[in-house]
């Protein structure tokens, strides 16, 4: 059990506190001599950027693979992007693992290598691990930035609009039932205290749009109504989840609902989304005008990302999501006459940075907590077991909350909004923070994360029913 | 001088150290409860992904600003990147600063700017501020690799091998005449002691090949024989730069030459890259065969990129250079028939990645030991002036050399050597560490570095004479 909660303590806290850790001993054996100890323990930059190279070259053979072999057997790559993950991670090969995850620098393969062939001095081991895993770190975050940026540039604003009523009542019931049935099944059949049960109905409501946008643009559904329904519901769902987790958070510390506190994020939410677009279509044909006026390399490419990073940013710096911002841009500069050849452009980043973070996502997952042999583990596994089936029903359900809308696909709506991702780890890592929940249910909370985000990629390509050609599965996303 | 001190010695050492500098007062407060404080020193992840975010955004202004500036006034839109990397850098606005240049989190505009919007800590700012530098300054090496992988794409193996002899010469010559000149004019002009004059006359002779190509390739040349010799000569510089480096450096540290370290270095120079080129050879019909089996996304670039970090790996792990891997990669790929499709992916990851690195290199560039104001630069001011005239005259006189090639533009060779850039740093950074260098010196032997660095690229383009049509110049690097 120490080992995952390791785990989910590491999306609050740092991997610092690890290199700090390792580095202290260190600090006390040198005595009176603190401060030149300090000063011996040397990153070699070269040597980091040698470690970077490896990680990622052992990420992309781990998503080719893993890829190539689910396009083979008809189920979506970014499965095997995950799955790819997690055999190169802490779970099975131990090559790319983050000291966050409990993992010290000696227990990484690939630090090991890279002790092996270059001038790294063992010293200096813990300090170039935690510099390198950060920086994998970092480029898987930039990685779920630019496919939301992607995203957002394939998707129709119109449809959006046009179907947004439709998404907003299954974000609305997505988040109402698997919160209100996985909470109080918790008190009533679990006997679990209305605290950690509040925190764990709240990590069942957030849906990742990553792993489902991706499908979505895989199997070719993007552009399709029950895509578009899906992607808005899931924008929603990213916001509501926001706002869920503000409110249980403060209910926790504080006993009571900071009602500034969630009207203030309503709000920001929805000025920011809504600020963007009335902005973009403003100042969008500028931008276009402008752009052409450029003489240097990458002109819209560029531009797009400044603009990109920026909305970003202020998504970040209001207390929102980073990715929102990445996907509102993306929304802005899809409705201008550059975006075919801005997506043309934007591809070959995306088929960089993301499998980055699907690769990262699956290797930071720690499969021993599904381990039925540990009888710690036991205990979880039942709640686990109750937690997955509210997590699918609720949102298959929810699917059928679509209304005036006949012949829809409200089983492939439903579905596509099951895996939790990221977004469902974030939660329990606050919920661990505020020491709220009990490692059992902590330990179940990450089982759902991890079976939704695992089963969703197959079963929306098995609701979706009627697989596409070999070549349209082949290429890039959806043009 | 304290401040370019500490500069330099950031080469060779890191950010880590300013780090633990930081928070060991933080330690020493706690007393005995040593772990718990450490434990505080919390870093998130979100936020330093919202600092990386500032940066790059910060970059890309800076880069375009620059750039556009200089494509209008005719010149190379390369010399925008380092100059605007200047002014955002620790010389002027202090917006994009690095640990290892001795600032620290409160100097960073930046980093004041992300505490103000975000829920950053006070006690989390240095380390936060040390976690974003890490990884902007690893996207600025991935940047290099990148503009080296491009470079090797578009170089003709053929053209290289046909003009070796010629750029052999020019290569040897720019290492012998710079390193013999500027060690016996600074023993028999500046009585400087022989040891500390061989390390300046070694910081002489090595050219940056990444300011080079980049010019070129903006300015149309990359393919004329005159690139494709300097493109050669600057490779051969390199390693004989890397081999002077450990000559010096085991000169230094023993007082004797270590014969096997040398040899070592150039037979693993010679085996890596005529193994590279016969076993790309051999190997490439079957990648391009096996690469159009693969279905899913970026089957072409993101296994080129497989192969251009191993061998970038492979390059840094038998003490070469990350880049000569990287470039040997692209010249191998650059040979197949999938060189036109794979070169069109790169370019978009280029220029994501190149402006990084060239406006860090300017952000990094402390232009305070060039102040003639502050009385502890004029003797290095006047070393330098000699460093300098050395450097350009020993640079354009190799390319005199060139034999057998009637009409070849020889000027333009020459020039195309003169920057030193990052290479020359890494000899100064390697100088500072083994105590060789005097402060005088090691600021004389930055100010040559950055004056080559900045001269060379509008002294290119008057050489090369004939201004390319804007439409050239205004795209991507030539096709």
């Amino acid at each position: 059990m120490a080992e995952s909660l390791t785990w989910v303590n590491s999306l609050t806290t740092t991997l610092f506190n690890s290199f700090l850790d390792q580095t202290l001993p260190l600090l006390a054996t040198a005595g009176t001599e603190v401060a030149p100890a300090a000063h011996s323990v040397k990153v070699d930059e070269a040597i980091v950027v040698a470690g970077v190279l490896l990680s990622l070259v052992v990420i992309y053979l781990a998503s080719k693979i893993g890829g190539e072999i689910c396009a083979r057997i008809n189920l979506p790559p970014v499965l095997g992007d995950l799955v790819g993950g997690v055999i190169i991670g802490v779970s099975v090969l131990k090559l790319v693992v983050f000291p966050e995850g409990g993992e010290d620098a000696s227990s990484s393969v690939l630090m090991n290598l890279l002790q092996r062939t270059t001038s790294l001095e063992p010293e200096a081991l813990a300090a170039t691990f935690a510099a390198q895993s950060e920086v994998i770190a970092i480029l898987a975050e930039l990685g779920v930035i630019i496919l939301l940026f992607e995203i957002g540039l394939e998707s129709e604003l119109k449809e959006l609009i046009k179907y947004g009523p439709q998404a907003a009542v299954v974000a609305v019931v997505g988040v109402v039932l698997p919160f209100g049935a996985g909470t109080l099944g918790l008190i009533s059949l679990f006997h679990v205290a209305t605290i950690p049960a509040i925190f764990a109905g709240a990590a069942l409501t957030a849906t990742s749009i990553g792993i489902t946008a991706k499908v979505l643009a895989e199997i070719g559904r993007l552009g399709d109504k029950e895509g578009q329904i899906i992607i808005g519901a899931a924008v929603l769902d990213d916001i509501l989840g926001i706002i869920v987790l503000a409110v249980v958070a403060s209910l926790v510390k504080t006993g009571e609902v900071e009602i500034t506190n969630i009207a203030y994020l309503i709000v920001s939410a929805g000025a920011f989304l809504i600020g963007v677009i009335i902005l973009g279509r403003f100042l969008s044909p500028y931008y276009v005008a402008f752009v052409k006026e450029l003489k240097t390399r990458g002109p819209l490419l560029i531009t797009a990302l400044i603009i990109a990073f920026v909305l970003s940013y202020v998504g970040a710096a209001i207390r929102l999501e980073a990715i929102l911002g990445a996907f509102a841009a993306g929304l802005v500069l899809g409705e201008t006459e550059t975006q075919q050849e801005l997506e043309e452009q934007v591809v070959p980043l995306a088929d960089f940075f993301v499998p980055i973070f699907f690769v990262v996502v699956g290797a930071k997952t720690n499969l021993g907590v599904l381990n039925p042999a540990i009888p710690s583990n036991r205990e979880g596994l039942i709640i686990a077991a109750f937690l997955i089936v509210v997590a699918i029903i609720g949102k298959v359900l929810a699917g059928f909350a679509v209304f005036g809308q006949p012949g829809i696909n409200r089983l492939a709506i439903g579905i596509g909004m099951i895996p939790r991702g990221e977004v469902g780890l974030v939660f329990a890592g606050v919920g661990v923070a505020s020491g709220a929940l009990s490692p059992s249910l902590e330990a179940a909370i990450i089982m759902m994360v991890i079976l939704t985000t695992f089963v969703a990629p197959p079963l929306l390509r098995v609701a979706f029913k009627d697989p596409l050609p070999e070549t349209e599965s082949a290429g890039s996303a959806p043009k």
